[in-house]
């Protein structure tokens, strides 16, 4: 293992005391001692100026070099031998897990020409920072069928990675890790929960909040927990498996039709609604599962991975214009998932903007509308009020206690199976992959 | 007061039991036995059925009647004599205030055409919930713009509410209540906290979850809280005062631009986003304020109530396609206020939906884009990553942690200014109402 990303400065000194990645080596900087086990810099920029090791306590530290830094190799350390580049070592007794990886922070570097962060993977490079990992699961292959952030992501890649799961899981995979980009990572787990029937092994989707060249990255502990899952939980579901706290405590497994990103930076950014995660894992291999999923089991996955790409997601607002809705019509959409106010309202009131006419047009023209609360939290339920009322009578598919991002990807999901307006609305309220419960847990409101 | 909304069944009782409105009676039923005072039966529908009584914890019941319920009345027990149908009687020692009703749950009935729940409001209707009202406050004024739930208001039922607040307060009011639909509400307070500039005593919003004939209505302590607030709480903005709890201990007091419904029924559904709440009130006058709020003081509002109703929200959506951005540019929008992903992205892939060229072309037409986070906690950051350097460098307004509701408000307000597209970008991420700050607060993550 080289130094070669470590900026000229350290690279010097770290040759002078004698020190290769995967020694064990205390740093002293102003009075403190840091030990741990000198990580390589996984790909250039990050920050080369700065030391970056392992502690004991599994948490990655950055330290800025500079004249009044010492370095010590220590002897009789802990020395990671293999810190693979493209290979990792393989313990046949483990469970065997696949990877597919497909971009995102977690796989990411400085871009210097604009100067941000930029999506970049070459395969293995993620367990850099995860070396722990081949204690946990055995690898058995790293896919990588593209590198995009989950912003640049639709119904194609969903496929592409319901096919890549499917013949990884058919193939004796245990379970399988997608590596994917934080932003929009909810929308692709609901995909692949629609899309992957018969689902009897855990598929984990993960990823990192910060960039794995920071100290504070949260991809090690990710990783380490996804492995876990993928590898030996008793758990036949698509899953999302990422921090539960802001500390590298443990992480939540969250079911993949019920999760959102509730904070842009937080590591513990993720979280289900109106249902409770399905479980807690510790990255040492602990793992406490609520009860209620479905269990592991033997089979071949149901490769059901159609989807209609005229569906459009609306979030309604005070003073949204008919014509949108009009426009989308005229365009051919199937399927329009609206985010209602709270119950299910939509505005009514025939002195102006009123959506109705729309509405019913619309769903005349044999466009499916489904409806899901811009709160998140709760369920829709028309009947409360006589304006709800009105727009349940037109034909509008109240999806009571689903998320908006998933009822979306849901009803392409279902459009693409050339049902008819009616089937489809019978498929939309029918729970299919957790999605929609008849009473939401309390306990889970803003946890 | 008559007992004309009770079951004939019930008003024999009463009668019988000399018990009239405002009594405080015992009511015995399977061994229970509540003390309360009888309350009217506000509305025609609910449950006519049943006994509706206020308990001492200012908690109201309804009690099913039947043969097995006794009724008794109690001597010396205290009796509210007013229960006014359009006059309260007034103290004239306490502050007074003025409410401005418009609807929504607040002020509800059962609908028999429909079988829902319809909006209705007399004046002075909604005190009969909250008789004790009148110890807190001087009721000057009662008006009713217009009678419409939340979700049928726009600009214009904003700009009329800011002209009948800004009327009452220059007419020496020491605070204005809005009674109001709550789905929707938390676009009204952001309105009215743009609209009334140099504004120097507090505005109320409020509301109820459960109509008023339920008996566990919250309007009555919602709107007890909302007297303490507006007559006497040391506060010049605009506030949203509801319940803090699911039980009826507190209420929160949060700044109208911070706001937000997360749940479809929860008595606690608005939360503050990204700050902590003001402060906390109960309905026994107590107040607790966090601090860094405008006090309370002198002079006119300055009514700065133009609004650009040419501005939509639009969600991103993995899958959204150019085209809907075109139509709004196409038919005159002025600004675009995009709901991104986490800390800013859009799609940006030359392969397939790049939003690039259709934002490009937007702003090149004088289009302000304007971008908060779907996350809806935490801020945006375009800087992080090289996709969102991208679209950043176009000219979109990056709206740091302002809640993209919030932010729509504010940039049809803004454009409503004749200001060109430049100026109105600067606008749009200076603080003119408390609803974006350079650090968020970490401790209001989900609570």
């Amino acid at each position: 293992m080289e130094l070669g990303n470590y900026s000229p400065r350290i690279r010097e000194a770290l040759e002078k005391a004698g020190v290769g990645i995967g020694d064990m080596i205390a740093v002293e900087k102003s009075g403190s001692t840091h030990r741990g086990i000198l990580l390589p810099r996984p790909q250039i920029g990050g920050e080369p100026g700065s030391l970056l090791i392992k502690l004991d306590n599994g948490y990655n530290i950055g330290i800025k070099y500079g004249p009044q830094v010492t370095i010590e190799k220590l002897q009789g350390g802990r020395r990671l031998e293999a810190f693979p580049s493209h290979e990792l070592v393989q313990n046949p007794d483990l469970p065997r897990i696949s990877i597919v990886a497909t971009g995102g922070t977690i796989s990411s570097r400085l871009d210097y020409e604009t100067g941000g962060v930029k999506w970049r993977m070459e395969s293995g490079q993620i367990f850099y920072m995860a070396p722990e990992i081949q204690d946990i699961v055995r690898i058995g292959r790293v896919t990588t069928p593209f590198l995009v952030g989950s912003e640049n992501m639709s119904a194609m890649h969903w496929r592409k990675m319901a096919q890549e799961v499917a013949r990884e899981l058919d193939d004796g995979a245990e379970g399988v890790i997608v590596t994917h980009g934080t932003d929009l990572m909810h929308y692709s787990s609901a995909a692949l929960s629609f899309m992957l029937r018969s689902l009897r092994k855990p598929v984990v989707f993960t990823g990192s909040q910060r960039s794995t060249d920071r100290g504070s990255t949260d991809a090690s502990m990710n990783l380490l927990c996804s492995a876990v899952v993928a590898g030996s939980c008793d758990l036949g579901e698509v899953t999302l498996v990422m921090h539960g706290t802001m500390e590298d405590t443990h992480c939540l497994i969250h079911r993949g039709t019920r999760v959102r990103k509730m904070h842009t930076s937080r590591r513990d950014a993720f979280r289900s609604i109106n249902e409770l995660p399905i479980g807690r894992v510790w990255p040492d291999g602990r793992v406490e599962l609520r009860g209620g999923h479905t269990p592991r089991g033997e089979g071949e996955v149901n490769l059901d991975y159609v989807f209609e790409e005229k569906v459009a997601l609306l979030k309604f607002y005070p003073g949204m214009e008919p014509e949108v809705m009009d426009f989308l019509v005229d365009r051919g959409y199937r399927g329009i998932m609206m985010e209602v106010t709270a119950l299910g309202h939509l505005a009514t009131d025939e002195s102006q903007r009123n959506l109705l006419p729309s509405v019913e047009r619309a769903l005349e023209e044999g466009v499916v509308i489904a409806a899901a609360p811009q709160t998140l939290y709760g369920r829709t339920d028309p009947l409360v009020y006589s304006e709800g009322r009105k727009v349940w009578k037109l034909g509008v598919v109240y999806c009571g206690d689903m998320l908006p991002e998933t009822a979306y990807v849901k009803l392409g999901w279902v459009l693409g199976h050339d049902v008819d307006q009616e089937t489809a609305g019978e498929m939309m309220v029918k729970n299919i992959a957790g999605e929609i419960s008849p009473v939401s847990d309390p306990r889970a409101f803003l946890t």
